[in-house]
């Protein structure tokens, strides 16, 4: 129960770095000596340091004899740009490693853990495992189908519009719905949209929350021409070459949002629905490639479900 | 507090006449004496015997002494289908009468309670009023807008589809959402529907839920044509003519749901969604009238909300 607990904070701190470690997973680590906390780290911005280096250098000579507890199996590996975080646990003198989940990538991939214990090192791993996977879904889905994980947002009325027919989109969410899609925005390393949307609404696509300004995510456009000021992408098959962007948000509108769909593309959905009805307008979605009804079953399972002022917000991730 | 609890048990009663009293209201009543019940009455089917009649007649003896809770003010006028309430109640002496609500009927309109107190009764009125004037919201439209109470189903995918292009519609919901609609049915005196939905499905629009097989309501067809077996009215506007009918249910599909929405003559939404993108088909709804995305906003205030299986039903009455 207490592993649990401390997991819970490193956990936390694995969060701060979503979306900007690419490609490295965001780790947290909490060092923990005689039930108090003398280091706290995680991934920095770009890869490095890691997690367990950052907690480290703050728990200094108190690291001896305490419990380490990491959202991820320490790296065996050492790298031109830093030593392998096992080693450092090991010169460190921990007396337990508290892990979360093994390290898929080969280089480590269980030898974190065999190297600790054989470093007289206990380790314990499996802490609340799932949270943890989620919580890097983004270097897993980089690992695992060589493409970001890809985070759709819709934002409707109750009827399924994202507009009316001229066009007219300003505004179905809420203030606060809306502040919800920027922060977000700075859990993506990039965000895409397609030249329609450009074209209506030339978005900004930035993050306008006070003190996450720095935190707007690159700017991807869906197009078979260049566009000056925009990475271009010709297909959403095509977003594997985006280097450095393992979560990618996807924000419209339904011809770009209903390509990625039918590709199979989508991991994750952001549904925020207004309390209105448009009747007439334009629908969230076009052609998918529903071939039967029976097909569009079991697909989406719902994984929060929140109200922002008078909107809710639905995530759906694959069922 | 003890007052509310009753009137709470009371409203409970006052539920089981819902869409079966017209035009009479539901009421329900409790009578009790010394902190026991003693009896218990609720408006019977086509609107007699009254709720107050049927707790008299089972507290007999017992009511002599006893408060009667009721959700509406007891009737004071004399009818050839029975006794008013009033003289009832001041006939078993009862010492007290808690009430909800007064009786907007112009031939009680307080002469119930007026009555009451002239004959020594004490006399306690809005204890969970908002409550009861939502029990009898199909009397209360009726009586205000001298036409029924009228709520909208729509059953749609995460997108606001109602069917795939070729019209397949079975099924977007599952069973659990089939269910609650068959219970919703219930609870209301008529169902419409439009003449493209008759010729797309030919439903039924029984209610086939154990016990409850006989309270399927009546069947009406929105539609300029006469149709064998079916009561038509030719236009939204009409359904103040249907005589016996204070709560209609409105279930689709598109064309229809929007004429009454386009019509002003929506009170309630039911909302049934189900976790499933489809993409290309046919929208809940078509033109419903609205000039600008702002008009949209503030009409519609969610009132309850809950998952049924996989699918999430939300309740929406007018803002």
């Amino acid at each position: 129960m207490t592993d649990h607990r401390w997991m819970g904070a490193a956990l936390a701190l694995a969060d701060r770095g979503v979306g900007r470690t690419a490609p490295n997973p965001n780790v947290g680590c909490l060092i923990v000596r005689d039930g108090r906390v003398v280091g706290r780290g995680w991934t920095q911005p770009g890869g490095r340091p890691h997690a367990e280096a950052m907690a480290l250098a703050q728990a200094g000579e108190a690291a001896k004899g305490a419990t380490a507890y990491v959202t991820l199996e320490p790296c065996a590996h050492v790298s031109t740009r830093g030593p392998a975080c096992t080693d450092l646990l090991i010169a460190a003198r921990v007396a337990r490693i508290v892990a979360a989940m093994g390290d898929p990538d080969p280089r480590t991939n269980g030898e974190g853990f065999a190297r600790a214990r054989a470093a007289g090192i206990a380790v314990t791993t499996g802490v609340r495992e799932a949270e943890a996977r989620a919580m890097i879904a983004g270097f897993l889905t980089r690992r695992a189908k060589s493409r970001p994980f890809v985070t759709l947002k819709l934002a409707t009325s109750l009827d399924g519009r994202i507009a009316r027919p001229d066009g007219e989109s300003r505004w179905i969410t809420g203030p606060q719905a809306r502040a919800h899609t920027h922060l977000e925005r700075s859990r993506h390393e990039a965000i895409l949209i397609g030249r329609g949307t450009l074209e209506a609404d030339a978005p900004r696509l930035d993050v306008r929350l006070p003190g996450l300004e720095s935190r707007s995510p690159r700017r991807i456009l869906l197009s078979r021409t260049p566009e000056p000021g925009w990475e271009t992408i010709a297909s959403p098959a095509a977003i594997g070459d985006l280097a450095g962007v393992d979560r990618l948000m996807v924000e419209g509108g339904a011809k770009t949002a209903s390509a990625f769909l039918a590709a199979g593309l989508v991991d994750r959905l952001l549904l925020y629905r207004a309390p209105i009805l448009i009747g007439d307008g334009r629908a969230a979605l076009s052609d998918i490639g529903l071939a039967r009804l029976s097909d569009a079953h079991g697909r989406w399972r719902l994984t929060d479900s929140r109200m922002l002022g008078s909107d809710r917000l639905e995530v759906y991730e694959r069922g």
